[in-house]
Formats: C-alpha cells, sequence, structure tokens
C-alpha cells in the first residue's frame, strides 16, 4: 500500500518554531497508524512561512540580497521538513527522509498571463510602484490592507525527483517531499531554471500520488470533512463522492481552500485513487469509516 | 567508486542568487569529469548564506518570529542544495537529489561549554547584553566591529539519514547533502532534537566519506593546494603528505580555514580515504597528479 499524506496549515501549526513543533507533535501522532507500514509520502504547504520568509528577506533588503521567490520555497521545504522529519521519525520508529523536490510547470502555462495568488507582506501604494518597477512584481490592492504581491500559480506536470523518491520508498523511509507544493521550474537550453511562483500543494500532491501508483491520498485540513452548504443553518456533511458528483459541487465551494482540494481528489480519482479530507484530529475516526470525505471513482 | 566532493565558499560563489548560479555553474562544470560516474555526494558549506539568513531573522524579530539556528542551517541546505542541484544536473546529465541531513552530537559534547564560532551579525554593546538575558545568547567583541554571537561547534558523530544517502546513491543519483556540516541534533527521551550549534562542514564530510566506505574526499577551497609557509616569502606548494605529516603541520595552520580541512583529511586517512584538497580552478589539473595536495595514510 502507497500512501501520500498531504498536511495543511492546520496540521503543521503557527507562530514560533517551538510552537510548531507541539503541533507537529499532534499532527504525527495522529498519522502514526495511517504512516506505520507501507509506502509513504508526506507533503506539506508552506503559506505562513513563506510569507514570514518574504517578510524577513524585505526587512533586511538593504542589508542582504532577497532571494527569489523560488528559493523562500526552496527555503520552507527545509524549515517544515526538519521539523516534520524529528517529530514523525520519533513518533513512528522509521527512518524519515526529507528530499528537496522541484516540479516542472509549462513555461507557456497561462498563469504566467495572469497571476493570482497573493504572497509575502502588504505594501503601500507607492512602495506598490516601486516594486512593479524595480523588479518586475505584479501588486495587487487587497481590500483595505494595501497592496500585495501576485505570483502565478501554474499546473504541475512532473515531479523532478520522483525516482528519488521512489528510491527512499524503497529502503524503507518516509519521505518528506513537494512542501510547498514543490520547487516550480522549466526547462531552459537544458537546464531546469526554478520560476517565482507557487504551485498549489494538493493539485502537487495528487500529481505525486499518481506518479507513485498510490492507492491513496489523505489531504488534512481544517474541517473533518467536505459539507454542502458549509456554514450555513442546513449544513451537512459528505462522507462519499463519486468523483463526478466532487466535480459537480466545486462551483459552489470557496476558492482557495476546498475547491483546489477537491480538484486535486477529483484528479486523483480519475487516475484510479482514493483521496480522504478530513482533519488530523478526526483522522482515526475517518480510518473507520465514520468521519471524512472520501473521494473515488 | 564513491567520491565525496565538498564545495566551500568559493566554489558556491556569493552575492544575489543570480550571482551564485553563475559561479556554481563554472563549479559543475569544473566537477563534471569526477561525478560524471560512481557514487557521489556533494557536500557543501553555508557561512555567508546562514549569517544573511540570521540577518534577516533579526531584521523582521518585531514582525515574525526568528527561527532557532539549527532550523536557519536546514533552510540554507535547501537554498543553496536548490541551486546546486540545477547547475549539476544540467552539466552531468545524471539525477541529482538533495536530502536534508542532520548530524548526531552529544550533548555533553565540550563545545556546548564553551562556544567559539562566530554567526550572524553585528550588534552593539547594549543589544549584545539584551540578547543574552532574553535569549540566552552569548556573544563576544570582535575587534572593533561589535560583539556577535558564538555558538558551539562539536564534533559530528553520526550521520542521521545516511541509509536514505545510500539509497539515492544505489539508485544512480548524485547526491546534495550534509550541507553547512548538517542540522546538529541531539537525542532527548527517543527524539531527535534540534540544537542550536553548527558543524564543521570538512569534519561532517569526513565522517559522512568514512560511513560510505568512499574511496576519497574532494575538498575545494580557495587555494590550488596546501602551502608550507603560506603567504610567506618562502611559500612551498605540498603535493602529498602522509596522516602523520599532516598532522605535525597542522599547528603553524590558520585556525578555521585551512586548518579544519586537514583536519577532515587526517580523520579520514586514518578511516583508510584518500583526500584532494584544491581549488575548482585547479580541479583538473590535480587530477591528472599536476596540482592539490593529497593526504593519504
Amino acid at each position: 500500500m502507497t500512501v501520500v499524506v498531504a498536511l495543511g496549515g492546520n496540521a503543521l501549526g503557527s507562530g514560533t518554531a517551538a510552537e510548531q513543533l507541539v503541533a507537529l507533535r499532534d499532527t504525527c501522532a495522529a498519522i502514526a497508524p495511517l504512516v506505520r507500514e507501507g509506502e509513504v509520502v508526506v507533503t506539506h504547504g508552506n503559506g505562513p512561512q513563506v510569507g514570514n520568509e518574504l517578510l524577513r528577506q524585505e526587512r533586511a533588503a538593504d542589508e542582504v540580497p532577497p532571494l527569489p521567490l523560488f528559493l523562500a520555497v526552496a527555503q520552507t521545504q527545509a524549515e517544515i521538513g526538519a521539523m516534520i522529519e524529528t517529530e514523525l521519525a520519533g513518533a513512528v520508529g522509521r527512518p524519515v527522509a526529507c528530499l528537496l523536490t522541484h516540479v516542472h510547470v509549462a513555461a507557456d502555462d497561462e498563469a504566467f498571463e495572469r497571476p493570482t495568488k497573493p504572497i509575502g507582506p502588504f505594501y503601500s501604494a507607492e512602495q506598490a510602484q516601486t516594486l512593479e518597477q524595480e523588479r518586475g512584481w505584479r501588486l495587487v490592492e487587497d481590500a483595505g490592507r494595501g497592496y500585495r504581491r501576485v505570483v502565478p500559480s501554474p499546473r504541475p506536470l512532473e515531479i523532478v525527483e520522483l525516482g528519488s523518491i521512489r528510491a527512499l520508498l524503497g529502503a524503507g523511509a518516509i519521505a518528506v517531499a513537494c512542501g510547498g507544493g514543490g520547487i516550480p521550474v522549466v526547462s531552459r537550453n537544458g537546464h531546469l531554471k526554478g520560476v517565482d511562483a507557487v504551485i498549489d500543494k494538493d493539485r502537487a500532491s495528487a500529481l505525486l500520488a499518481e506518479r507513485l501508483g498510490a492507492e491513496r491520498l489523505v489531504i488534512l485540513t481544517e474541517v473533518a470533512c467536505v459539507y454542502r452548504n458549509y456554514r450555513k443553518s442546513n449544513q451537512q456533511p459528505i462522507r462519499e463522492l463519486a468523483a463526478e458528483e466532487a466535480e459537480a459541487l466545486l462551483p459552489e465551494l470557496p476558492e482557495g481552500s476546498m475547491r483546489p482540494k477537491l480538484e486535486a481528489a477529483v484528479a486523483f480519482a480519475r487516475a484510479g485513487g482514493e483521496t480522504l479530507i478530513t482533519s488530523s484530529a478526526a483522522l482515526a475516526e475517518a480510518l473507520r469509516g465514520e468521519s471524512g470525505t472520501t473521494i473515488r471513482l
């Protein structure tokens, strides 16, 4: 059995590193039954961490050169991966190996024409203009809070280190990979070149699960399951969804939260896999079939 | 043939990421003949990069929590590893895999009693006092430039991810590992715990080479070889050194630059390996036996 487990922001915790390690200890205890055996890859988001890192880069920009976004994504793979690795190895007693992961995107992906993903700190209108001129960034106004950089979110095409991930799994390690959706790269003159974009971590996780021939993708998020009429008086938990039903549900889901998870689940279902969407807290129940939402063909 | 290639600051370049990528392209072209075949691990330093990162953490400390040093080391493994990976894969046409690497140190290593390694930005006397009180740091005055944090540099004992590195090599990948000497960890209640220290990258590289049963360790640095009477009128290149001769030479070498390299070479020689110390520029000559310093039993 091969499983990909995607950890969302809730599972990773927030605040100081010590606070994140506490949250991760709970998460690792929760996923331990799922990852104690078989081939397991843990993937994770990096929203708050990459936001913090970009802010650090800006605040020191007069003294040390800021790194391009794709290297800030790399940094968060190691920062978060190191925390997952030590907590998970302690929880399950198996070797854990965190692999830097690049993900191919198409240089002509339409997302590059239309950057939509807000990232990093807020700026004044004046700063925004300077940044657009000096760094070629695109910034948009965020209702009342100032201007914020927006970057493309292209579709993940291939996992560059897939063979290495397979080698780690074959050697009995739990792999941590595709952090933050992976470092986006394009091919140019036979070289891989990092690009300033972010890949949705659930889409990257579904692609990884597909390429590994995994049976199962588990997406851990804030809520125990997908709901119909979420946060309305007639809210209803959904236990099972066929890929087609899931697809029909997409338009009514909030963009940027549950929608990309369900899109990833639909893509993985079409590749023959099964996705469980739930929270760390509800995972034990969900594994007994008493909570969570399962999406399959 | 198994080779560990340790890249020093010169080989990694400095300045912006774009400038570092240019330096790395040259370095990767230079090491290509050495790494095109066989089992190869590339290790690297992280001095300027971790210094930059610590400065970024401080400048944004009022807005986002600074990370502990061991996570800043992790960040630089990914930042530098991502640059090495894309350039090296392009240069040699083999898969390259960068693995987050932790290194065991002893909780009672005497280095923890006596932190000596200066790291990060400079502070005023007043700031230094605050940091000592609030964060428990140790700071020392650096001749005229202000106060600087000093951290322990404990001896590396074991490479945590050794089995995973072997798996990557077995699958035909060039591994990038032990960046910045590795993330120092101690064992506590069955968990690994990161500690705020830095491990000398040459010592960690020699340990890795020994544990892998490597035949050769290549340490790339600024100079083409080790010299007797370095930078004096009677400076003399040394082409070959027996471990015992190397050991006798140690006291006359500058601390923190050539000395740890030669110490690492002596340790590796005693484990049956051969170390070549040279620069990227002189590597081709050195591989023909016309430059560099070779240390063996």
